[in-house]
C-alpha cells in the first residue's frame, strides 16, 4: 500500500526494456544521436506542431530552466502558492534564473485565479524600476493537489499572461495524469490555449528519469535557441542521452503514456470511491488526476500505517483548512502506473 | 571503429540488468531508499574511509557542483589549462559556483606542475582584495588526454593547495581508468595524497549516468554539510535516485568497476602498439589511461574516416604543437569497456 | 512642501561643507586612508564596542550585501512582507545574494510579529532539502512605514532568530530617526538586544551617499573576514572612499546625526498635529518617526497638490485597507533634516 | 610627490563647488531630476548623437553591468590579459553577469590585437554548445599602462567583434586622457569606429564618483531598454542621484574635463622627460596618457620612496619582462589633474 509519492515506483517494464535494448551499441553524444532526433520528431507529432525539444535529467530542472529562459533584470515569476517551484524545489528557480522572484499567487484547490494573478502582476508596474518586472507565469496542470484546469481557465490565464507581454509556462510533471483525465490532445492543452513553453515530465508516470522543456516556438533566437547553451551550463546535458530518449521512446510508443496515466487515475478514483463509502473519513475536495487527499481522524491514519500504509499528511490548503477538525488529519495518496488495484482495496477495507 | 568518446559506448550488460532488477517495485525517493544507503557504503568501503557521497546526473554537475560547495567571494579556481571544466562545461563552474573564476594552470601533456600552480596562486595574494581569493585546485586523473599524475605528483600539488589554504579536488570521470592504470587503491590516489573531493565517474567506464561527488570529510558542515542544499538547488537530486544507486551497485560489484576499466585502457595500449608500428603514424606521447593521441597524415585520417573509423581532431597541446607538421593532424581515440580487439586490430591493419 | 521622500533633500550643509574640505590633497584610495579608519574608530564609539565597518554606496547595497554575506543555498531570508528589500529593491536581494528567496512576514503597521517569524521559518525545516533552509531575518527599524520596534520586540525576534540558528539583521536606512525617537543608545539598540549586522544609513538624514554594513562581530571569518571580497566583488568599493569618510565624519561630528534626526521627526509631530487638528484628514496611525501617514478625501489631495504640496499615496496595509474609504486616499508624508516649519504650516493651513 | 594613483586625487575645486552648490533644495529621486536630464543631454552633445547615460558609481560597476548588459548563456567576454576587469575588479564581471567568462587576449603593451582576438573567439566556435560562446569583447582605452589604441586599432577589433556579433565595449576610465592626447573627439573614438557601449569615467580626472554607462544605441530594447532593471538590481541606483549629476555638470561645463585631462597627461610627460634625462632610469615605453612606467635600479627606488615619493611596484608585461634586470624593478608613476609641476621637477631632481 504504497501512495507516499508517483515517484516511489520505479519503471514501468517497457521503459526498463527500451532502456536495455538500447544499452549496446555505440552512439553519438550529447544529444546528437539518431535516436535522439527521432524522439525529437515524436515530441512534434505529439504536439501537432513544430517544437524544439530539450531533455533535463529532473523537473526541477525542467521548471528551473524554462523560467532561466524567461527571466530578466528583475524579473519575477508567477505561481500558485503552493506550486512545486514555490514548496518543493529548494530554491533552484531563484538560483539557476540568476536571482529571479517566485511571486505567490492565489487561488483555490491547488489552481490560481486570473483575477489574483492580474493583482499580482499588478504590483509590479512596468516602468518602477523599484519593483522588478514580470518575467513569466507558471501554472501546474495536474496541480500538485490533483486538481485540473480545464481549458478555459488556461485561455484566462494565458490572457492576463499576454497582456503583460510574458509568457505561460505549464508545469506538466503530471502532463498525461491531466491529459487523459480532460481527453483533449496535448495540443488543445497547451499551444492552442496560449501556453509556450512545457516542462513535460515522463518520470512520474513510468519512466525513472525523462524529463524535456517542449518550446512551442522553436524559431525563437532568445528562448528555443539559447537553451541548448541554458542547459549546457546547468550541467543538465546528458552524454549518454539516448537513454533519455529511449525512455521517451518507449514512453510514447503504441500510447503506453497514456495507458498509464489512465491506469493511475484510475486507481485514484477508485481509492476515492473508498474513502466516499467509508465513515471514518471524507474526501477534501473530489481527485482530478491520480492524487486523492481524504480527512481522516487521527487514529484512523495511525491504524493505517500501522497496517502497512504508506502515505504523507499535507498542510491544509487555506480554504479548507477551517474543516479540519483537531483531531483529524488530511493526508496525500498518490497513485501510479504501478499501483495494484488489490492494494487499493486493501487500504479500502482497513478504511471500511 | 568507433574511437570518439567513451561516452558513444552504451551501458555495460551487468549495470544494464542491474537497472531492470530494480525496476520494479517502491522505494522511497529523493537518495532516501535502502539502496542508496547500502551504495554510499560502498563507496566508504571503496575509500577505506567514511565519506559522504552524493549522486548527480553528470560530470559537469560533479564538477561544479564541488566548485560551488568550495566557492568564496571573489573565488577563483585553479586547473589544468586543458581541463575539462575549463574547456568543455560551457560555463558551468563560473555559473553555479555564482561567477567563480576558473584561473589556467601550465604544465605539459595535461598535468599541471605544482610550480606553475603556486604561480598561479601567487597573482591573487590574500589580502589583495582588488584580484579576488583563491578557492580551490581541481585536478584531472586520468587527463583530459589520457595522461596520469604520480602519487607524488599528487602529493606535491596539494602541499600547495594546502599552503595557500584551498582544497584540493580530483576529477575523476575517468578515475578508474587511473587507478588500475596506476595499480593503486582510491584510497592511496586521493585522500592519503592530500585529496579532499573527488567528482567520481562511472558514467564514461560502463554506467549511463552514474556520478558522484566523494567529500573526503564528512562531518564537515560547510561543505559536505550544504551539500545535500547545494544538490536541490542546482536540479540534481534525482527522485529515483534508486536508478543511480542501481548502476553504482553493478559497477562496483565484484570488482566490475577495475575490469571494465582494464579492458578499455588494455585496449588503448593495443591501439597504442598499432600505431608504433605503423610507418604512417606516431604517438604524440605515450598512452597511460584510455586515450590515444597519434599523429598522422591528413591523408591518412582521411582514408581512415572513409573506412569507417570514428574519432575527433585534437588541437595540439602547446608543447608538442611545434612537431606536427602541415600536412600532419594530431587525434584523439579513446577506447571503453565496450571497444572490441577486433576492430582495434582492424584500425591497425588500415594503419600498417 | 514637498514631503515625497527624505532623499529628496540634499545634503546637510556641514556635511557638504566636509567634503569640500577634504577634497583637496592625496589620499590612499579604496578605504585605506587614515580618514576612513578614524571614522570606522568613531563607529566603534557610536556602537560601543568594537565593530567591522564597511562602507557602501546604496541602501539597498547595504540590505543586499547584509544578505549575501548571510546567504546559504536554497537560503530564505525573512522580513516583513512591506520590507524595502521586498518592495523596492529591485530584486537586488535576490540577485547579489546567488538567488536567496525573500520570504515575507506579516504582522501589523510595518513591524513581524515574532509569532508570525516563527510560523514563518517553519515553513522552512531544517532537514527538509525541498524546501531550502532558513539564513537571515531582517528587519526594519525605523520602519516603511514610520512606525518603531520596542527594544522588547527587537528581543522578542532576535530569540527566534537565534533558536533557528540564523542571525539578525536591522536596515537602519532610517536608524538615526528610529534612535532618538526611542531615545537609547546605538548599542541598545542593536547588539544588546541581538543584532548582529546593522545597514546604517546616512543618506536619508543628511548625507548624499553614506551607508555602511555594520557587523557586531569583527572578528568572525566567514562574515566580517569575508566582506571585503562580496563588497568589492559587487562593485561596491569606492576608489575614493575618503568622500564616504568625510561625510560620516560630518554627521557624528557634534552629534549632528541625532540633531537632524530630531529635527526630522519633530517636523513629523509638527505635520501630525496639523492632521490631528484637521476636519479634512485623519491619521491611520500615529507617527514614531519621520513618517506621516494621513488617511484624505481625494478631491482634498487634490487640492494640496494643486496648491504645491508634493507627496506619494500609498498602498493601505492590509490591516488598515478596510478603513479608507472609496472616495478616500492614505498618502505619505516623509520629513527630513531640510523640512521647514514654516512649510509644514503651511501644508497644515491648507489642510485646516 | 604622490604618484601612486589617480585615484588618489581628490575632486577638482569646480567639481567640489558644484556639489556645494547643488546640496540644498529638493530634487525629485533615483535619477529622475531636471539636472540629471541636463546632463544626460550633455552626454549627447558630447557624443555628437543620442546615446543613453547610466549613472552608477564606481568604474567596476559600468564594466561589470555593461558585461551584464551584453551577457548570454555560457557567455565569454574577451578583453586584454592585463585589463582591469581581469586583474583589479574582483570578479564583479563574473559574478554580476551571473558567471560569465572572461577570456584573456594578448596584445603588446596593454593593448589586445585583432589577430589575437579573432584566434580567443576561435576557440569558441558558435555551435560548440560545450565551450560557451562569445558575449562581448572590451578595450580600455586609456589602457591599464598608458597606452592608447588608434582609431584604426579600434576599427580593426570592431570588426572582428561585428564578424562574430558580439558587442564592442569601451572601458573608458581614463576616457578624457586618451581623448586628449589622440586628440579627437569622443564621437571619433567610440560610435564612429564600431564602439557599442563605453564605460565613461569621470572619477580619475577630478571627480569624486562619477562614472556613467554609455550606450550608443539608446533604442535597443534589449539593452538600453533592460539597463534600468540592470542598474536598479545590482544597488547602483543613487536616490540622490543628483550628486552624480552635479559632478558630470561641473566636469563637462566649459571643458574642464579635456582640461584636467590635459594637464594630468602634460605632467606624464613632464615626468617622462625627467626619465628620459636621467642616467639612473630608463621609460619601459613611452608614456601616452597620464601613466609612466620606469624601470630603476632597486636602489633607486627606495631612495626615491625614502625621499617621499609614493609609487607602486608594477608586473612587467610579457614582453618587456627580459629587459628587467635582476637588480631593478619597474614602477608606475602616474598623474592626475592634482599632480604639481613641482612635486614632479623635484621627482625629477631625485632622479638625476
Amino acid at each position: 500500500m504504497f501512495f507516499a509519492s508517483d515517484n516511489w515506483a520505479g519503471a514501468h517494464p517497457s521503459v526498463a526494456a527500451n532502456l536495455s535494448r538500447h544499452a549496446a551499441g555505440f552512439m553519438s553524444a550529447y544529444g546528437s544521436s539518431d535516436l535522439d532526433r527521432q524522439v525529437e520528431r515524436t515530441f512534434c507529432d505529439v504536439f501537432e506542431r513544430e517544437v524544439a525539444v530539450f531533455f533535463v535529467g529532473t523537473g526541477t530542472a525542467a521548471n528551473a530552466l524554462s523560467m532561466t529562459m524567461l527571466a530578466r533584470p528583475g524579473g519575477v515569476f508567477f505561481a500558485h502558492r503552493d506550486a512545486h517551484m514555490i514548496a518543493d524545489e529548494g530554491g533552484a528557480v531563484e538560483y539557476l534564473s540568476g536571482g529571479g522572484r517566485l511571486a505567490p499567487v492565489d487561488g483555490p484547490l491547488g489552481r490560481m485565479t486570473p483575477q489574483a494573478l492580474e493583482a499580482g502582476i499588478a504590483r509590479y508596474p512596468a516602468a518602477f524600476v523599484h519593483s522588478g518586472q514580470p518575467a513569466a507565469v507558471s501554472i501546474t496542470q495536474a496541480s500538485e493537489i490533483g486538481t485540473l484546469y480545464g481549458t478555459a481557465d488556461i485561455e484566462a490565464i494565458a490572457a492576463v499572461a499576454a497582456r503583460n507581454g510574458v509568457a505561460l509556462h505549464m508545469d506538466g510533471a503530471r502532463f498525461a495524469n491531466a491529459l487523459v483525465a480532460l481527453g483533449i490532445t496535448a495540443a488543445e492543452m497547451t499551444w492552442k490555449r496560449g501556453v509556450d513553453i512545457v516542462s513535460f515530465g515522463g518520470t512520474k508516470n513510468g519512466c525513472w528519469c525523462a524529463e524535456a522543456v517542449v518550446v512551442m516556438n522553436p524559431g525563437d533566437p532568445g528562448r528555443a535557441g539559447q537553451f541548448p547553451f541554458i542547459r549546457k551550463r546547468a550541467a543538465q546535458l546528458f552524454s549518454k542521452s539516448r537513454f533519455v530518449a529511449a525512455q521517451f521512446e518507449a514512453y510514447f510508443r503504441d500510447g503506453l503514456w497514456l495507458e498509464t496515466a489512465r491506469r493511475s487515475n484510475a486507481m485514484a478514483q477508485r481509492l476515492a470511491a473508498h474513502v466516499r463509502a467509508s465513515a471514518k473519513a471524507r474526501l477534501a475536495w473530489e481527485p482530478q488526476a491520480n492524487e486523492v487527499f481524504p480527512v481522516l481522524k487521527r487514529d484512523v491514519a495511525e491504524k493505517l500505517k500501522a497496517a502497512g500504509a504508506v502515505f504523507y499528511p499535507w498542510h491544509p490548503p487555506r480554504e479548507i483548512a477551517g474543516t479540519v477538525a483537531g483531531d483529524e488529519i488530511l493526508v496525500r495518496l498518490v497513485t501510479s502506473f504501478a499501483t495494484a488495484p488489490d492494494e487499493v482495496d486493501r487500504f479500502g477495507e482497513l478504511l471500511a
